[in-house]
């Protein structure tokens, strides 16, 4: 049995809560949180709450600590920190950064002797790898990685900030027709505006000015000023009714030449449908908190990422068992 | 630069010689046969070639031997043999042995203190990497393979044994309602029949009997008696214009529910479009010819899969550089 204990209990914490009940070599031990432990209902039995500052105590408890922050303000400060007495896994997904955070914490898990899993979930994660096998079974191609359609949860925020907007979803809706051009092969180049589409669904307070939020989220820089942006404003019943799910996924395409004059097309695509985003990340999230179990019992320290994880070390069956039934 | 060799100068081995032009941190030796070496025209300056016998001469010239004989009489013997003196990888793709071919291959290798990588390619290969990554990030779900469009070569060798037919092809073609059932999430149970149809071109005898034909073809058991099988009996001509590629691709799709109760439906598909079999085949063992130098310099021995083999190992950047540009 793994002893898992998790950080957070937000979606994402309680996603991997409902992750380990689909994997049964895992036992959660303890769920760590900011707020009062009185008021958060796990719905494991026998499962501690505890305070985050108490986490030390459970340090020979739990063979990995599973942290459901934040990439923002969270994790730069909590993974390196835990690392000084857990094996962790964490979700870090701001892409620019990622390098910084590795740094900090490798120093800190070589430092304690642990070791921290940083960057899973799908994408920093599944799509990494799709990336990587990618570019090398076929170098000297293009690839391309399309989002949705699917909830984004930044862009949804930076409507909520435009006046007189009282709710909103925003969806990421890949362009057919550039999909279809990745995957025939013809290698196009694709701006941002031709790649995705922004599907926008907005409750306003009464008496609103429509024309000026509209116009005001056409042209906000970086969120929607380079996209072909669509604004449908809807009643709050509409939108808790239609739109309160959180799906995502979307497409990593790598196209590529072989032979010896690249006379021969390939195309290897990998694609995620997700009908909610923070529960297939919290099973990604327990699926790799599973190599770092064994990889820490093999003596491995300091800090990886997806990439540097064998596909073996993920599953619960034996390398026999897989080599037998999977290879 | 990784020293490499082939073993074997068929479809496989001028693929494996075509996918080193590019990759530019292998440098490939020498080229081993069991035809006469001066019959052999590498394409590529400066290799030598040499009689499959003389392969020991090469023991300290070679970092990696790529084997790119067949899996039926050629691999049993010939990776077990050449593990004793070189790291080495094979494709061998006879699933039900590969449990006994591994165990042959891992005695060898351990023995030598080289390291054996087998079964790499795309079935095995990259297919069983996305059947594991699938398996293990959605627990209790069902995963689905399906082959084609693509030629069979042992199919269309099959047919070619009937009485009668003077060449062949045939193509394997999944069903598009089995696939889109598949793609719903409704884990559907499918029969052989229902997976995929075969489509066969068959070019036959002057005054050959045609309706036995078909009938011997679509009756013949293992091969054609399970599936809708369609004869088209077309000129040697038109089989040559039309039928001279050999592509072959296909999917594999994993579908499972995450949530504590299950509420959520998630679709994970990995699909490859291949115009040449072997040549994608053939880069496929490069890139991992390229994992087993490292991991063979990391003092691993014995056999390994591609199950065992972190993804980072496949690239020629490094981990701080995918970490940044890919992860």
């Amino acid at each position: 049995m793994i002893r898992l204990g998790i950080s957070g209990y937000g979606n994402l914490g309680r996603g991997v809560e409902a992750a380990v009940m689909h994997n049964p070599d895992f036992q959660l031990k303890v769920i760590l949180t900011r707020r009062d432990p009185a008021s958060i209902k796990p719905l494991t039995k026998g499962v501690k709450v505890d305070k985050t500052e108490n986490a030390k105590a459970y340090k020979d408890e739990i063979d990995v600590l599973i942290l459901c922050g934040g990439s923002a303000t969270d994790l730069p400060v909590q993974t390196p920190a835990y690392a000084a007495d857990f094996n962790v896994v964490d979700s870090f997904d701001t892409h620019a950064n990622i390098p910084a955070h590795f740094d900090a914490v490798d120093k800190a898990a070589k430092e304690s002797g642990k070791l921290a899993l940083i960057s899973c979930g799908w994408d920093p994660g599944m799509f990494s790898i799709a990336r990587v096998y990618g570019d090398s079974v076929l170098p000297g191609g293009a690839t391309y990685t399309f989002w949705g359609k699917g909830v984004s949860q930044g862009h949804s925020d930076a409507i909520r900030r435009v006046k007189g907007v009282v709710d909103a979803r925003q969806y990421t809706v890949p362009v057919q027709a550039a999909l279809d051009a990745v995957r025939s092969g013809s290698n196009p180049d694709l701006s941002t505006r031709q790649k995705h589409t922004r599907e926008c669904y907005v409750v306003v307070e009464e008496g609103a000015d429509k024309a000026r939020i509209e116009k005001e989220i056409k042209e906000m820089p970086n969120y929607f000023a380079d996209y072909d942006t669509t604004v449908n404003f809807i009643s709050q019943e509409e939108l808790d009714s239609k739109h309160k799910g959180i799906p995502h996924g979307g497409f990593v395409i790598r196209s590529g030449k072989t032979g010896a004059n690249d006379e021969y097309d390939n195309v290897v695509e990998y694609s995620l449908k997700l009908d909610s985003n923070p529960a297939f990340t919290s099973s990604v999230l327990v699926a790799y908190a599973r190599a770092v179990a064994k990889m820490s019992k093999e003596g491995r320290t300091g800090c990886v990422t997806v990439l540097d994880v064998p596909p073996a070390y993920l599953s619960a069956k034996s390398g026999a068992e897989l080599r037998k039934s999977m290879l």
